[in-house]
């Protein structure tokens, strides 16, 4: 009898497949946002859903001249194996910013690799997770498979309601704050100054770690800069980075081009290695060609795409408020963002924007429901708007038929 | 009262942090090869302790080609975000390698991750999961956080005891087994054929999953091919792979080059489809521009850097292998490999390899311990060599101060 003739004893059906995975992988769903963008990926739609940078806006020359300086530079060494804190210029450069040392900084695959090891290393599971309300989805769906339980903080148009947070603190056992400050995912919303002070001291006073996530920071086309909530709790520290209960997450994603999957996080030491540990199983380091051509980019190209993309996202941004005001109904609130690459549209209370989204697809115009930006549920009547990746001629067609499809809505 | 002036109300000590970290991440250790490979990495030393390619072999010129081509092709798109599951002509040339289709395939970045993504997804607490007796310690750290409890299976020369695992099968209640059948790490050992069909037969009938590494499979240099434990489970499937209890990884690491972080996992659907969704959470995708430059050497270059790559290293391994026997003491046996990067060394019970290694960086030579490869401790008298990643005269000459540490050790 060859092995072949032996017969299986499994039958191949959905149960045995189920009992197969871990209980995290069995609560795994796919994300939300992925499976309508899938449906929104016909080529005559246009689309305001995917969060995606303007591809004609990439340094395009200049990584040419980053692959061939590193490969004349460093050869061989560019394709072989690194270390897993990174690459050193690189991390002495990102240091550099913060006025921290190099050790004190991570390089990660993307942010949504900080994000996954951040939860690694931070969330037990049924540790309690702040979160704006809403927030980033990808953040849930990095957290969720530690198993945190979600408390929503209350926001407005300035970004987290401190006041109430203040309340919430005093009442639940906090572990870890999430939060992305400047032009938020998915609102655009910006966290006030003062309100980022009263955060840091009061996350400090109750031993509260924040994740401070900050991949859209330099694209402010209007308004000034704000510190990050990093700089404000390393200046409360006296400028000693490991007595800092804030952790810094960003990424060259939004800034030189997000194919590369280069990103950082910043934290106290024995955080990051926390992180250095998680890192080596999770996938030993970033590519070492990827980081050493971003660390070409720095000192020229880095700064003149900035300024690039928030010239050209701040038009696109402007030009989508216009046509707001122009074609959508009444009733139809929405944030207007002083950086960044989305806004956020309210609908009146029993408007379901899932189910509106086929009326939308119907007239070749997308956007993302808001309801999954929500952890614990809700914002049906919300939905969220990106126009990095639309030209000015797609974001007056699109809007229009947007306008159209949630006039008829309102009735 | 400007923020700065008041008093943060944390005690910055180690305890403060410990309570910060996740109850796995308490339990993760930096890797002891990791710090290991600190104190052997001055460049007097000569290491046959990393496992790393030999970087005088990468193709350097294919990949600059490589890359033009890949600009000219795909402009910005190289850059841009792309999907979860991976360049799609790279996953139908790897479907197409084992006559599935692309579905089946999903790109990782560096088959570390697709380690990390496995235990995610199939790992429960206290989950028993079957090691090799050693094994390879990059699986165990992945592993480790998703807390499995570790049960070690019985190897011999031919690799895993089949009748041991019977045995064990019988009487363990098992979720999963990980095996690298093929010159494994760290043993240079190679499963046989009659004991990879028990094995798979033996694991479908006990509903046992298996993930089968396979890094090093290509670069066999004596000895003919012998079929994967997923293609022996894929034929006993009449070649449907949804049918298939053996989850294949591998990497084009060792065959291309590492630093671009490459790989891949073929498995049934639905562990494919929770394994996207555990991606979309660690780094949402590998690198657009690193899957599609490895695409572009899939016909050519690859093929001719295996015929490179392993006549390299089998010259290393003869080599190796020549100045074992002249210089090292009787008592201390050793593996033959048939391809791959590494050997075995087991000295008499009584020598501690890890206390042993500090005489031999006094010599300028440098090895791993093996203990840390088993997962339940032990080994103390065994070491790894790896002969990829050293010239000729570099052998002859650790091999020679090796032998002279470890006859001075046993004598």
């Amino acid at each position: 009898m060859t092995i072949t003739d032996m017969p299986s004893t499994t039958t191949w059906n959905a149960a045995y497949w189920n009992s197969r995975l871990s209980s995290r992988a069995q609560i795994m769903t796919a994300s939300a946002i992925r499976e309508i963008l899938k449906i929104t990926q016909e080529p005559d739609v246009i689309s305001f859903a995917g969060g995606l940078p303007a591809p004609e806006l990439f340094p395009l020359d200049a990584m040419k001249q980053a692959f061939t300086t590193v490969m004349e530079k460093y050869g061989p060494a560019a394709l072989q194996y690194s270390t897993t804190e990174g690459h050193l210029p690189l991390r002495e450069w990102i240091g550099r910013q913060s006025n921290i040392p190099p050790q004190n900084v991570q390089i990660m695959t993307g942010s949504q690799q900080g994000l996954d090891l951040l939860g690694k290393v931070l969330i037990s599971e049924g540790d309690v997770v702040l979160v704006e309300s809403p927030t980033y989805l990808g953040a849930l769906q990095s957290f969720q498979p530690y198993l945190p339980h979600y408390v929503e903080m209350p926001t407005d148009e300035q970004g987290i309601d401190v006041d109430a947070l203040e309340t919430l603190l005093k009442t639940t056992p906090a572990k870890l704050l999430y939060a992305v400050p400047n032009f938020q995912n998915p609102t655009g919303r910006t966290l006030s100054l003062e309100r980022r002070k009263r955060l840091v001291e009061l996350t400090d006073r109750y031993g509260v770690m924040v994740i401070e996530d900050d991949p859209y920071g330099k694209l402010r086309f209007t308004g000034s800069e704000l510190p990050s909530l990093y700089q404000i709790a390393l200046e409360r520290a006296g400028g000693d980075p490991d007595q800092v209960n804030v952790i810094y997450s960003s990424s060259f994603s939004k800034t030189l081009a997000p194919g590369l999957r280069d990103a950082w996080v910043q934290a106290a030491m024995p955080i990051i290695q926390k992180l250095i540990q998680a890192k080596q199983g999770a996938d030993l380091h970033t590519p070492t060609l990827n980081q050493m051509m971003i660390a070409e980019l720095l000192d020229d190209t880095l700064p003149r795409q900035i300024e690039i993309v928030k010239k050209a996202y701040g038009e696109r941004a402007q030009q989508m408020l216009a046509q707001i005001g122009q074609h959508f109904p009444e009733g139809a609130q929405h944030t207007v963002p002083q950086g960044g690459m989305f806004l956020w549209v309210t609908l009146p209370e029993g408007v379901n924007t899932t189910a509106l989204l086929s009326k939308a697809v119907e007239r070749k115009v997308a956007y993302v429901p808001g309801s999954p930006f929500y952890a614990l549920g809700g914002g049906e009547n919300t939905l969220r708007l990106s126009y990095s990746n639309a030209t000015p001629e797609q974001i007056e067609r699109g809007m229009r038929a947007l306008g159209e499809t949630f006039t008829e809505a309102l009735g």
